[in-house]
């Protein structure tokens, strides 16, 4: 039972282009990268939350719930309080539309913290002033925490790369290729662009399934600028996994084509990283790209993004 | 039809100072980049459209603009909100002056939007207490929003990089180079810069014109520090796309020189990059630069970047 | 005395897997990198000190200690102030449940330091206004300081790495091998990761100890995703400081091994670095890592955390 | 004339090891780089000026003159404007201990422009309203760029690297070095640091002098960690431009030996650099560094800093 084991543990360390999921996820029904570059994968255990990680990437409508959740129930909690030290310390807090006491402190409540202060209800005596000078300060920090979060959601740099929905069975030169491409969806720059794939399949090797990777050489793996779309194409040679493959080939060996693409966006002023995979399913045989640019009068250039999967 | 695109296709990817740009861009009027660094492309079709980047990167005053219609807008909106929960609740807010009460509303929004709040002008009332705690909500995150945005717009590094603005063919050694000069505009410390060198010209290949690059060696591509001008020099050699050509010949190729650099910015501690090209029509031949700096006295060296056209 | 000095240092500078520790700590009892990543190491003499950083490095309670002290200090100093130019000046300050004179200057003061400026009291006459807008403008710019240090302290990356708690000499292939295991115990993309290890330990050298450092090649020190745990191995060979070491002797050397690893964290877009080491003690001998992740139904992975130190 | 200066020209390009100075700064009694690391270079003519920037990097004292200046101006132009709509529509503006109109307006602006708003002063009519509505947008603006530069200076990321006063030519092996050392004055992780020297020197050349630079090895040149100090060595060889340099020939080159040092600061999470240099008056003979750290009770280091320049 060791030796075998110790053995596949070997072959994991030594596959040279293992990307880090290792040669057991052999499911045969699964992928390893989704459409949408994200991981078949789920963290249960000693996993540790990050509040910034959750608060930035969650949806913005949940990020306005949590907002508002905040919102109040600080108003409440500040409110009661007011409540307890006794409302009539809030000169002015009498107002008979309101009614209610609990109603007057929480919207003196938010008076403070928002720091408007009209003044129409303020505090008197020791402990109210005290409170209150407590609601102004929790109001600064916390909308500091709220209002930081809300730019760094509206600041946060996507990469917004467009794929081909399939990759081609492309001819190239005297032969075949692989190919599929991108284009930048967005006008900003991105630079220094490099590509990277790799084939990864599922093999019978004695008995018990193992996960295959194989690198997928590029005719051009870098690109300085990225100013229209980019077509990468893997020349099917001896060197390539994909040699000698049918498409009934790669069905059974579930073969999937990773694809790791980096770059450094100016806008930003940061790398951006996307990975996305296809699998045998989104290859389209013996088919070519058409050209998704023309040349429009005054002599520039005109990118029509959604031609990105116009074929010939 | 199939074979030769497939052949420039091939082409394409076996040029390996593509820079991105592909073989087909051959309208003989227009140029891969603009003096200023942009391109002569346009996206149309699914491009998407990123707030944060349009917002840091229109001018000056569209930003005002924008910010300007922005404020009037949301405070109009929540003026609305008062006066359909009735003015009347609006304790204060009978100024003779003002009269109408949309206006009244109007600036009781922008003195809680703002989280100023003087309070001559206060609300009474559940509804409108309600409508006044969204006000200032929503006034503490929008312009968490505009300040952010007018700080990043502010502090937005930029390559401040001045270039000859022709570009030489002088005497070097006891041959000829082709040569331009740089120089930092800025006082910051931009260090480890880099520079690079393409060549582009049209070709007719069989009937149909191809664009073709070829690589221009560099006597020094790199400097860690740029305190003076920086004279970058490609010697014309016979491994140089420029080797024997003459004037004319230039000009039927629509020749452009491609010059792409890139440094460590140390006041915004972050990699800055800087695109320009020289067309055919930017060259000067058989001239050299003048030193652009003398010692004054004190032992200083005075560079003075109005010189830096200077030739002799 | 100067030449044994002078070829210890040249030594040092031999070590090419010096980290940077030098050659002279040799105190039998203690290990260069604690297991949180810190050095056994103090500064004193003309350490300069940063208060960003210690501000942003202190613990949360401290933070708040600091945060508070500091606000009650600059409205304590502004009380002082108001009395001074006599509290008469401030209109409205004459609440009788608070009585004293400077309770109403602070509490006016924490009034218009957060500008909240509620205005039941307000500055009169040229010396209170001055003193209120000073006070107002102080406020704005240390809670911009205040809130700032609040945001960076919640938006600091932190790489949360699970080490196993040991590392093991498990079989691997016909031999031994070192072994520990990493796992990402947030959800977040940590991309591009890269591990080093080297040993460390203590030689009797012509009478003195000297700390000696060797190079532990990995089979693998590179993982473009860490969506798994990933193990990292170094084979004992040859070549390897541990060959034929045994436990005794890596008692008697006081070894260590020191891992350093770095990655790219996608949510703050950064390198984000990990040391550790784990000592002679910490080592478990001839066993070997249980699998912690398996297929659940639907195909996805589970990855479980606790699991990090299952032996088998 | 041309032909030498061009041959000069190719000297320039031809020095490797020209760190952007170039050839011609031959003043003999000037250095290239401060012992603070800034050059002796002043640009004049064309160049730019980035408010970020100068905002950024001046002193404290003067940041503070510029925001109180900015802080009056701002209200003045304001107090003028409310003046100018009639300080009647400034309801509440009769405070007889102010009198004067213009200082009634001001410290409304103030009040308005921190958004403190009391209101005992409060806005009548259209034209107040409109004022006090732009007062208020622009001290929202206004203060975001004043507390992020304020912040940014804060957080401004500084090396704090400390170098022995003076380098030392001392006994290495069997033969000489030339060291100099350097340490961490702050306590946060400075990692994979790295270290280049350059040694500069003035050479007669047919009649005229010209900039030498000549590339000194290391003996290590790189460390993953700063815990200690570093003892940065250049051994004295054939491959070394001071091989059989006497001190009076170094007095006579007006050597300079140029240090540039890079590392990854972890708090701040950016690389910074440094650079000094030691001309040849910094220069000691025949001496070496004294060990600056120690091994207190409880097995700890201790570094003392204020021991840089000891020698034995």
């Amino acid at each position: 039972m060791n030796l075998p084991k110790s053995l596949r543990k070997s072959k994991l360390l030594k596959e040279p282009e293992d990307l880090g999921f290792g040669t057991r996820l052999t499911e045969s029904d699964e992928r390893l990268i989704n459409p949408d570059g994200s991981f078949n994968i789920d963290r249960i255990g000693l996993r540790s939350w990050t509040p910034y990680q959750s608060l930035v990437e969650m949806s913005w409508p949940k990020f306005f719930l949590v907002l508002l959740s905040f919102y109040s129930a600080v108003n409440f909690l500040f409110a009661f309080l007011y409540v307890l030290v006794g409302v009539e310390n809030l000169a002015g807090a009498e107002d008979p539309a309101l009614g209610m006491d609990l109603a007057e402190a929480f919207f003196f409540s938010v008076q403070t913290l928002t720091t408007v202060g009209y003044g129409a209800i303020h505090p008197l005596g020791l402990s109210a002033n005290i409170v209150a000078s407590l609601n102004a300060l929790v109001g600064l920090m916390s909308f500091a925490l709220m209002t930081g979060l809300f730019f760094a959601r509206f600041a946060k740099p996507k990469a917004q790369v467009l794929f081909s929905s399939s990759a081609l069975i492309a001819p190239y030169q005297d032969g075949w290729s692989f190919q599929f491409r991108i284009a930048n969806k967005r006008n900003n720059q991105v630079i220094n662009l490099r590509a990277r794939m790799i084939m990864s399949w599922i093999e019978e090797k004695g008995g018990e399934k193992i996960r295959r990777y194989g690198q997928m050489d590029l005719e051009l793996d870098q690109v300085s600028f990225f100013p229209l779309n980019w077509t990468i194409v893997h020349a099917i040679n001896e060197g390539s996994p994909l040699n000698n493959r049918t498409q009934k080939d790669l069905e059974r060996m579930n073969a999937e084509f990773l694809v790791l693409i980096e770059g450094y966006d100016e806008t930003y002023a940061q790398m951006v990283h996307v990975n996305r995979s296809y699998s045998w399913r989104e290859l389209q045989w013996h088919k070519r790209f058409k050209t998704m640019y023309h040349s429009s009068k005054g002599g520039r250039i005109v990118l029509d993004l959604s031609q990105i999967d116009e074929l010939q």
